[in-house]
């Protein structure tokens, strides 16, 4: 196994980043704990710091204590030669700039932040192939996918990406324009983050994997297909050109792909992962997604299709209609319709840059926000 | 690639046979039959000699036309310098002796008759080991694991066989005394030879393949578990030390599994094998096995762990039993009786040779058959 691979996690106050910090208690002779970052919740690094000491860490504000540990930038701590494996774990466009850092380092990095290949994948891809370095999905369906890939010599045929569908998928477009934050954000299977959890609801986070697994697995949109699967435990599939399909299967906990990149090629025992207990499951169930009622599914896709900067302006605008929503400033309808007229509006660049992309995603909030039918060019009190 | 496979079919006029062939019909640039076998259906048999014009051929009977095709005896054709891979297809224990002396050769041996590991696992397992030769299988539960296991470095935790369950899977004990053989030959999913589909409604053809099961992948008895899958969609589970599970699914067609196992490692694009459609499967359902309903099946199990002379008697008098009931003379609850008792008479050897082996199977038709009811020392007219 080669000793202990030491672990720098970019966002490990979020949702992932906690349950990353969970296997790795578990696993404390082949983990290591060495650089630790989080935005605004300052409360919890503190804890965190002061239990795992690592080596360095990042935050939006350097705190009094430190635990020892030496305060860096997020590029400095995923390029760092103290670091053999970065977990990506950043809200939204965050994760950018630290991923092509640790990929020209040559890092081995783990991605659970959408936006990074949304908005970036074909850069991603080429810095990561010039370099080296090694891509590892950490979202449970590539995740699953990857798995299932795993010593096939054959390119597959169809990508099957499963999606619970959230908590509205039976809802009629009229009761879907009536939903509330407050029910979107309670999610039937997975515990997550609340722009994961809204974007799970208007199925936008279903959008977004296809275009990430379009780059990770080099495959065309037209051969990646959905299946909303409301038990949400098979986590994705692959048919290969016999016709034959593999799937990968696990009770919903973030955990196993978590440590499934961290383990692999290897997998480990961990007691404290759940075991599948057919005695509860009695029946999978299966049923294709409906796209026109869930439009932001059809924007995601069209957008990752286009290519360039569109899927920038997809990723901006939708942060910034997510957030609107969730103060009760637009209905759950309106995600799609801000976020449609946002990339009509889109000039695109083909190729970008790492500037094109953030000057792209700059562009969409602003416009986004113009959208809102309370704007007011005023600050508000 | 490296260039055409070439291929001895062992029982080609039976179901599996068959099957080979229109696998072989399909992909003629990488499949060619150099050898054809069959027992009593000698006119089908005629009629694939004048197709595939192998360059040899054994049957029960040497018939007047044989379309330049030489009669050998099956072991000579298992172990001849002009086979590459033999699939063994034959019916009871006729595939032993020539999958040893294929085995001895150091040919690539697919296995499609069950009893041939069931009777014989550990001197087949040896002589696989000694001449490095290649066992493969071919029955789509095994297929469904080989494929599961595909590039997986570390032992798995658990395997999950899955069974249809037959056509009585949900009858009470009192209903399942009444079954009558046109009854048991129709099998809901499956299209198989009389005597599997017997043994698949008993359960006992499930109990044959746990013991294949621990010889193909060296798996321990209490590790293997039977699933109830009515859909035969999911053809078998693996899951793994992480808690991760991977299933292979497909429509039932053995012709995917034959092919998977001349293709292997390649797989190879077939447009005659079906895909699977998510618009007609909607569900897949899954509940434990009853042992106390399916007697045969907690009768396998047993003679596998066991080990020794038990299994070969364990086919043999189940051999003798599901012919009885075909041909009415006894009741479908009498087939799990006589396989108990001459179990439980039997006097087992342990690391048998193929002589052992042989004399318990001939032992126990002899003891099987004394144990039907209208049973007469005098032959019947």
């Amino acid at each position: 196994m080669g000793g202990v691979k030491r672990i720098a996690i970019l966002g490990s106050t979020g949702s992932i980043g906690r349950q990353t910090l969970d296997v790795i208690r578990a696993l404390p002779d082949s983990l290591e704990v060495v650089a630790l970052t989080g935005n605004k919740n300052h409360e919890l690094l503190q804890r965190q710091l002061r239990e795992f000491q690592p080596k360095m860490f990042c935050s939006s504000v350097k705190p009094a204590v430190s635990y020892g540990s030496e305060f860096l930038s997020m590029e400095e701590i995923a390029s760092h030669h103290g670091v053999d494996f970065v977990i990506v774990a950043t809200a939204g466009k965050a994760g950018l700039s630290p991923t092509l850092a640790a990929l020209r380092a040559g890092k081995a990095v783990a991605l659970a932040s959408k936006e990074v290949l949304v908005m970036a994948g074909e850069l991603i891809l080429r810095e990561a192939s010039s370099h080296q370095a090694q891509i590892l999905p950490i979202d449970s369906e590539h995740s699953a996918i990857w798995q299932c890939l795993r010593g096939e010599e054959n390119e597959p045929r169809r990508l099957f990406l499963t999606a619970s569908g959230g908590p509205f998928y039976h809802y009629s477009q009229s009761q879907l324009t009536q939903v509330t934050p407050e029910q979107a954000l309670q999610h039937p299977v997975w515990k997550m983050g609340r722009k994961v959890t809204i974007d799970s609801a208007t199925l936008m986070n279903k959008g977004l994997e296809v275009i990430e697994a379009h780059w990770l697995f080099s495959f065309p949109f037209d051969s990646i297909e959905i299946l909303i699967h409301p038990q949400s435990i098979v986590h994705s599939m692959v048919e290969f050109r016999d016709g034959s399909l593999k799937a990968q299967l696990s009770w919903p906990d973030m955990r196993l792909p978590i440590q499934y990149a961290l383990s692999y090629p290897q997998r480990w025992p961990n007691s404290k992962l759940p075991r599948l207990d057919w005695a509860k499951i009695k029946s999978l169930n299966f049923e294709a997604v409906d796209y026109d009622r869930f439009p932001c599914l059809k924007l995601a896709v069209g957008a990752g299709e286009s290519g360039g900067t569109y899927p920038a302006v997809l990723c901006a605008s939708d942060e910034v209609a997510v957030e609107l929503f969730l103060s009760h400033r637009i209905g759950f309808g309106d995600i799609a319709r801000i976020v449609g007229e946002t990339l009509e509006q889109h000039q695109n660049i083909s190729q970008p840059s790492l500037e094109d992309i953030l000057a792209a995603d700059d562009w969409a909030r602003e416009y986004a926000t113009l959208l809102s039918p309370g704007y007011s060019s005023e600050p508000e009190r």
